[in-house]
């Protein structure tokens, strides 16, 4: 008896609710209609890696300074050498010069570059600060021709899918004028392509995860060590991130999944006939203010 | 009639409902007490800086390869120096030596350097590669001690803080054993102290948003150059990230609200007692991987 006689305002609150359920649900899945709709069937991981927040959360950890986490760590006495600040000028002015001749070029030969170079680059980019001094970076250099052309296939088939559907109207506008595509033949003639990876997290002794504080930002610093390296021998290489491709690369890699593709450097000597943008940068007075 | 025959489903349903509703808005709060419940009465800016999601959709907009984007650009030849093999090993070899002793350090001298250094160690921080060539970096340089003593004040009041409430117990103890605290005296000390501002967006002649991509993978990108540099000219600094104190910097250096403080270094000589932590580096085989 009571509860019909409650029947059309159950009725009315479930029509509500449903409603409500209806448009939040509505909600997420426009947010990103092109990632969830077309990856469910075929590529689970790209979801799982869409997912991965870690990077979320890291403003909460933090000591400030990058210092190191050793367990009562001794400090030792520290004296770098030192120039005259007539040397000093000049030191800053010539390797000013020669990293502002660095430029991101597309067009990669594939004439062999010694191993020796490549090892010494990446020991250099491994001097690199990290927070808590993890070190979070791996480096995964591909020399062997059948991976390189599996990465580029992989690329490939992600770019156009960006190229086609995913970008915005403006980004493809912005692009047209470039003239870049998804065709991307560096990934086959450059003798190596780097593919750095920065690891989220880690493994404490005991399994559990250590967090990798502001694993993103050391990692980007340390691949900004490695361009310079790369400018100093005279290599070139174009930095690139390449979008959505990141899980799938780190599969046929066989990367841990703590591992997550931050960028990708195709590294070797320029094609004879090579071109860049005719682009300036901005003046010292555009980026510095002195106070 | 059929109403109410069907009321006691009706009611298990609304019950169903109303408990997956109660859970989910539940989970949303729970997610992130210590931000919300902490900063909103004394702190606004906090919050304001902690809401700013830019880098979270980064990766849905990209051109794989960080090209510029002016308006049909002309691109041009491009043939960089060339060095022969033995020359390149031999570079390669140098430039890990001299990166490889480069520490972060705490304890900065007072003695002047040369702004024309600092200048150049600037301009070529600013040769970086960076997403659509955006350039989206500010190099604050601030050599005039009561700015510095401001800052210094913002950065260990909430340092002070950070210590004693905002940090996980596992994290304070790390901390311990490296004998570090919230005193930042080189901020007093060092000639100058370098804040390095991620522009998060700009601004395009009709007044519209542009949006950075990639801006904080460049900048920090930037910064590893700006390391090399200092480390070629025999500067010391530290890495650090001012935590919670962007939104307070960037008002005080009357910075605009598309620029977010990433990184702060300090910047100048050793002084003749530092110390370092006697910390290693991973060897290379366990940060490169060769395929």
């Amino acid at each position: 008896m009571t509860f019909s006689a409650l029947t059309p305002v159950f009725v009315a609150i479930i029509c509500v609710l449903i409603g409500i359920i209806w448009n939040s649900s509505k909600k997420k899945v426009k947010e990103e209609p092109s990632r969830t709709s077309k990856k469910e069937e075929s590529r689970p991981w790209v979801d799982e890696d869409l997912k991965d927040s870690t990077d979320l959360h890291i403003e909460e950890d933090d000591d400030g300074e990058w210092q190191g986490l050793d367990n009562n760590i001794e400090h030792i006495p520290f004296s770098p050498e030192r120039y005259s600040e007539e040397d000093m000028i000049k030191r800053s002015k010539e390797f000013y010069e020669l990293l502002n001749k660095r430029r991101s070029v597309r067009f990669i030969s594939d004439e062999p570059v010694p191993r020796e170079v490549i090892d010494n680059v990446i020991k250099t980019a491994g001097t690199s600060p990290s927070g808590a001094h993890t070190e979070p970076w791996t480096f995964v250099v591909v020399q062997d021709a059948e991976m390189k052309h599996k990465i580029r296939e992989i690329i490939e088939e992600e770019e156009e899918i960006n190229y086609k559907k995913r970008m915005g109207e403006r980004w493809v506008t912005d692009l047209k004028r470039l003239r870049t595509n998804w065709i991307k033949e560096y990934l086959d003639t450059a003798p190596y392509l780097i593919l750095i990876f920065k690891q989220v997290y880690g493994k404490l002794p005991d399994g559990k995860k250590k967090t990798h504080y502001y694993n993103e930002i050391s990692v980007s610093i340390a691949c900004g060590i490695l361009l310079t390296a790369l400018q100093n021998v005279g290599l070139v290489t174009v930095t690139s991130t390449p979008l959505n491709c990141g899980p799938r690369l780190r599969l046929l890699l066989g990367r841990p999944v703590n591992e997550k593709l931050l960028l990708l450097l195709p590294v070797g000597y320029p094609t004879k006939n090579a071109t860049v943008p005719d682009l300036t940068r901005k003046p010292l007075d555009d980026i510095m203010v002195v106070i």
